[in-house]
């Protein structure tokens, strides 16, 4: 089949190489860089020069996937494509868009009779190669039509494997970038996990190699993990004290909409919300707080306050 | 080489079977109970009746394995060892003591020419097959007269990785338990961030099957991990509600004492705490406190109190 995709950094672009070199697929492919659009050409997709010129370029039922940033580039891109495409045309949003948004926009696009799919995508840099792994929300038939892209950017099923290729359809619009923000909210606890437990091995008493640490959780213990691979590929590269690396650790929003669901719904998440808060720790955050709780100290027990540079 | 075993339980047991089966090495194997002893038997062990006749079996310089739990059954267990065995001999404690313990018996033992290694093993119950993942602490000497048997019972290493057997020696005398204890700790923390997502997704407004998410994750996904794959099985075996288990999780210790030993490094570990703490409110502690809160916004708003069954 034939497939748009507006986007081509690294997740967009990657893509596109895959279907492109896996696959009897083509992809027609549009970016405002054109640098970026020369590259999928060069795996073999059929550039464009505009959203109009690529929808043009697409034969009906067009199917475009959208991977822009989430937000303001992905609603202003959507709304334009929802313009120029025709009944019985397919919208994927393969960024990480809020799934309040994809229930809404879905509402929008079923009345014009377009279709619209959500995947939460999981994989980042490495999905070239290992496949992408992909969450998918939206009705039936949007679903159906997508398949065919789906089993090629998924992860391949392992010899024997029943599971299939990588992705499952979760059911109604939004429930596929509602469980890849669960998936995010989860990673961002275990990343804190492991974060704490390397911390406390740094400054012990014992002179532990932490990358021998990482290296043999990840061969038969209970923790072993791809991140804890990634934490062993880390030390490796920075070594075990990571002096080079700044301590400032930002979020891009799932872990906050993980938080908010679990308000929404009663449910308490101390891990998760403990982990977003290291992260604005992280950033300097909180330091207000510091500051009154010294002033607090020094009024009720006369404790010394220590003054910040510069002051009187 | 010949090792003594006292304690045969679920992993002692396994432990002797695993040597038996997959070695030259033989075993000297106690339990005080006698149906554990002649199961080792039946795996190739020589079986003792008390701890002073499987110390009579072995030749000198012996080797002790105490796989009983931890805290005063290992202290008695190391005590009685030392009484009998002589200068040159090893204990090694395969529980999950905690290293100031062993820093402590280290030292006794030392300064009676006995050698002493803390090993803490991860692995569980699946460590017969996978191998068991340990992590060693203690004198040079020591360990290398252990390394045959630590080589055995590790995962054997994959086709072409380099690291070898999954053990590694860390440090001096109790860095073996410790970095277990901090393995432990963050198994706390990634046990926990898997669950308050699946309880977000089993609460949400989609009907998502939990076994598909976990199944998933575990193919691509960045939050693959062993625990997820349990998390698989899990609802396999359960269903997705979990509704035949009762939320009641337990703790054996060693999350407390990564806990303390952050607070001894002045490290925050606000995921494990929570994590810890998410496990006494499943044991229903925390309750005065929620009585207390009623108590007070009703004091100072006149909110309405709900009273205990059979409460006047």
């Amino acid at each position: 089949m034939q497939i748009g995709f507006i986007g081509l950094g690294k997740m967009g672009g990657n893509m596109v190489h895959r279907i492109q070199r896996d696959s009897e697929h083509t992809c027609v492919a549009f970016d405002f860089d054109p640098g970026k659009v020369a590259e999928a050409e060069s795996h073999g997709a059929s550039g464009a020069a505009s959203i109009e010129e690529m929808v043009g370029q697409l034969e009906a039922p067009r199917a475009v996937w959208v991977m822009v940033p989430a937000g303001d580039p992905t609603e202003a891109t959507v709304k334009a494509l929802a313009e120029l495409l025709e009944p019985g045309d397919l919208i994927v949003d393969g960024g990480n868009s809020n799934f309040h948004d994809d229930i809404r926009r879905a509402g929008e696009l079923t009345s014009r009779n377009l279709h619209y799919v959500d995947v939460g995508t999981s994989g980042g840099i490495w999905g070239l190669d290992t496949g992408y792994c992909m969450m998918v929300g939206g009705h039936d038939e949007g679903v159906a039509r997508l398949t065919p892209i789906l089993d090629v950017l998924a992860p391949q099923p392992a010899d024997g494997d029943p599971f299939g290729p990588g992705w499952r359809h979760f059911g109604a619009p939004g429930a596929g970038h509602y469980v890849k923000m669960v998936h995010n909210g989860v990673e961002y606890g275990l990343m804190q996990a492991y974060a704490e437990g390397f911390e406390l091995m740094h400054g012990s008493r014992f002179d532990i190699d932490l990358k021998e640490v990482a290296g043999l959780w990840n061969r038969g213990s209970v923790v072993r993990s791809w991140l804890c691979e990634l934490a062993e590929l880390a030390f490796e590269a920075e070594g075990n004290d990571l002096e080079d690396l700044r301590g400032h650790v930002s979020d891009s929003g799932e872990g906050r909409w993980t938080i908010f669901d679990g308000i929404d719904q009663d449910v308490p998440t101390p891990v998760i919300t403990a982990a977003l808060y290291a992260r604005f720790y992280s950033r300097g955050h909180g330091d207000y707080t510091h500051r009154m709780l010294a002033a607090l100290r020094n009024q009720f027990g006369g404790h010394a306050v220590e003054r910040s540079a510069g002051a009187g």
